[in-house]
């Protein structure tokens, strides 16, 4: 049998960072350089003669396919964690399980949602959405309306400014990837640039800001700047191919790429031109970002560069030492990343991830590290930098800068925003993967 | 009131082919040229100081989130067609509804399947894949042991090589986009590139073929050459981020990036290398392409290159004449699509669509042309190139060489596959679209 032959692997990968990190350039080798690192690891060797026997779903008939594909019933662990499951009068959050999935693109059914007085029941037929104030001409469009002009699908993240708030806590907050980071999904979205519809209803020479407004009961409104009308923003009516989610805004969202989730305005219903900002409940309290001088910043519109790593991660527990994938995420607002760094001592020293191609500007890049971890006490880490020359801050950065609590509140309830520095999770000599600040 | 100002329109849109076709660049000039195209057919103007009333759902607060977001009552149509709904001994196609849907991404819950022994309701942790034949070590993998080793993500299209094949009726038959061309479909697939399996079982000097099977009751089985082994195959574990879709493959299929559908076998369990196909049932019989000289090819495995226009396609009524969006997908099993263009008047003139960007080899790729339709006839089609060179035929092309039907049979049990020819959509004046041979 061929199995009894001598066994010629590739040469080794090349150690290019303490603890175990790899040089990440084996992956475009076609994994010739993994070999002898998973030697003996991961893979089981049948026994002579030893044939995979039948399980019982390859001796009958499988069930019939429905007009809407369902996921399998052994993935019911994969679901989004909600902040007020019985619907109490407040907000809910629903976060996305990063640790559970993979690739870039957050499927639609797990994409993160905050909602601030329930989820809307809208008929689209029904639904309008007027453009008016500081117009030449104020405009009303119905969903048929929409769908004749001229349409565009990009990648884009949407991220809530409280993302990553649990950080803010003076100890590290033992929560998973989901707990701490899940409040950040990417997919394409497809609509209509909301600069075509300006054409359509004309500027006034005096018009500086827009004023979105949902059609949820709070009616949700938000401020944003002509100059990003101008720009990127769309009026979102497909998410990954399909119709809004609802709580994703259906029938119709702004989308504002890059900018702070809240002000993607969900099932948008009116965008008023106007000379000055509305300072609406929205973004003079709930998003206000304070600082630890007492000031805040007045408007906080970029989710900044931020990168987290998916695999391995809290709550984890590795299977012995050996050969693993360090994977994770990486995005910014504002242009496309450049480069992700991954360090497994806490920061001392670091190696390049590979990032997936096509990397798109203001969407999730997913960044692979191989690793050969030895079975010590390990401190992963990632550091994201974007085409614009962002960096995302060290922890000691951002603290100096933005502060951080006396003492950490219920991790639904943190009173500060837009977190972006490091993460760090500690793996022991057990294997078990913890929240460190490092 | 702004609305009473005079109103000032960008340039008008410059007309590039017969029966209105417009310069695909007024996309890229942010719709100013659009406006004068759309004024007075698609937007309501709101009467002097009237304001959107507000709905019901404006007036309560909405749902409570769930773990697992849902879409919309209002949604319910978007389904895939069932060709075998009440699970009849026979294989079954469910076909993705391309005229609701828009962008590049199929959503997983209506990607398309071909069924031949239903779904398996496989318990991943009991899961086996063995990689054996003429390999140096035999190893088997479970879902764990893959998970440790370096994945890749890409997005490509998958297409059932019997796709389009209501084509080779004489007739055009009268069936919209979903019946015609539903069996391809296009996601994010991550896993372990087959080449990394590989480096780790050594290949044997003598293997030449790869023959796969699944663990479906049927053992659907088909044969690939170690060159797509060795170049862009997948072990895929995620279709768009989640784990993939029980009628997919759950918990694993190959991905043979851009060949027939038939041939990415699902549920995988076996991987034999040897030096010669199986010629198994699948690609023997079901799977072979006959000829108009009797003869037929021993393989058939690329995707080739193929446009259709999904809107407006057979089936929709337009709304008077005025602005509207062509729109439509582009793919080639090959390499990246080069250039789609478009007709409105059955292939003599032609306009250069719009193809929205990151174009990816082997993948959806969304083309749009903006049409001024005059309400008049028109047949719209749509032809696409790839950067191999290679280019969509005609059907008079297409039949010269591979033959049409004496007469049509039923729409789902058509002998023939790999149908890539010109599809037109005839608009008459009353706005109906329908299906023609032109």
């Amino acid at each position: 049998m061929a199995g009894n032959r001598s066994i010629s692997h590739g040469t080794p990968p090349v150690v290019v960072a303490a603890n175990g990190l790899l040089d990440r350039r084996a992956f475009l080798r076609g994994g010739a350089a993994m070999a002898a690192a998973m030697t003996g690891y991961t893979v089981i060797k049948p026994a002579a003669g030893e044939a995979l026997k039948e399980d019982p779903w390859s001796l009958a008939p499988g069930a019939t396919s429905p007009p809407v594909e369902q996921r399998s019933r052994f993935e019911q662990k994969v679901v989004r964690t909600l902040s007020n499951p019985n619907g109490e009068p407040r907000n809910t959050h629903a976060r996305t399980p990063h640790h559970l999935l993979n690739g870039t693109i957050t499927p639609n059914s797990l994409h993160f949602t905050i909602l601030h007085g329930g989820t809307p029941d809208i008929d689209p037929d029904r639904h309008r959405l007027v453009i008016h104030g500081l117009v030449k001409r104020p405009l009303i469009f119905t969903l048929d309306t929409l769908a004749r002009y001229p349409m565009v699908s990009r990648m884009t993240f949407v991220e809530c400014g409280g993302n990553s708030a649990p950080l803010f806590s003076p100890q590290p907050m033992q929560a998973s990837v989901q707990a701490l980071h899940g409040l950040a999904s990417c997919a394409e979205w497809t609509g209509v640039q909301l600069s075509t519809l300006l054409e359509e209803t004309g500027i006034d020479a005096k018009a500086k800001w827009l004023v979105a407004e949902g059609a949820d009961s709070p009616a949700v409104s938000r401020s944003f700047p002509l100059l990003k009308a101008q720009d990127d923003a769309m009026i979102a009516l497909y998410q990954n191919g399909e119709r809004l989610m609802p709580g994703n805004g259906y029938p119709m969202r702004l989308l504002l790429p890059g900018w702070e989730g809240n002000m993607n305005v969900k099932f948008l219903r009116s965008l008023k031109l106007t000379d000055q900002p509305a300072m609406s409940y929205y973004e003079s309290k709930i998003y206000s970002q304070m600082l630890p001088n007492g000031k805040s910043y007045q408007f906080y519109f970029l989710q900044e560069v931020k990168s987290f790593i998916t695999h391995p991660s809290h709550g984890m527990a590795m299977q012995g030492p050996g050969f693993y994938e360090i994977s994770g995420i990486a995005y910014s607002g504002d242009s496309r990343i450049s480069k992700v760094m991954v360090s497994a001592d806490g920061g001392k020293t670091w190696a390049k991830a590979a990032l997936q191609e096509p990397v798109l500007s203001k969407s999730f890049t997913r960044f692979r590290v191989p690793w050969q971890w030895d079975g010590g006490p390990a401190v992963l880490q990632s550091r994201a930098w974007d085409e614009a020359g962002n960096v995302q801050p060290t922890r000691a950065q951002f603290i100096a800068h933005r502060g951080e609590l006396d003492a950490a509140p219920p991790i639904l309830a943190f009173p500060n925003q837009h977190y972006n520095s490091i993460t760090s999770w500690a793996v022991d000599r057990k294997g078990e993967v913890k929240h460190v600040y490092a």
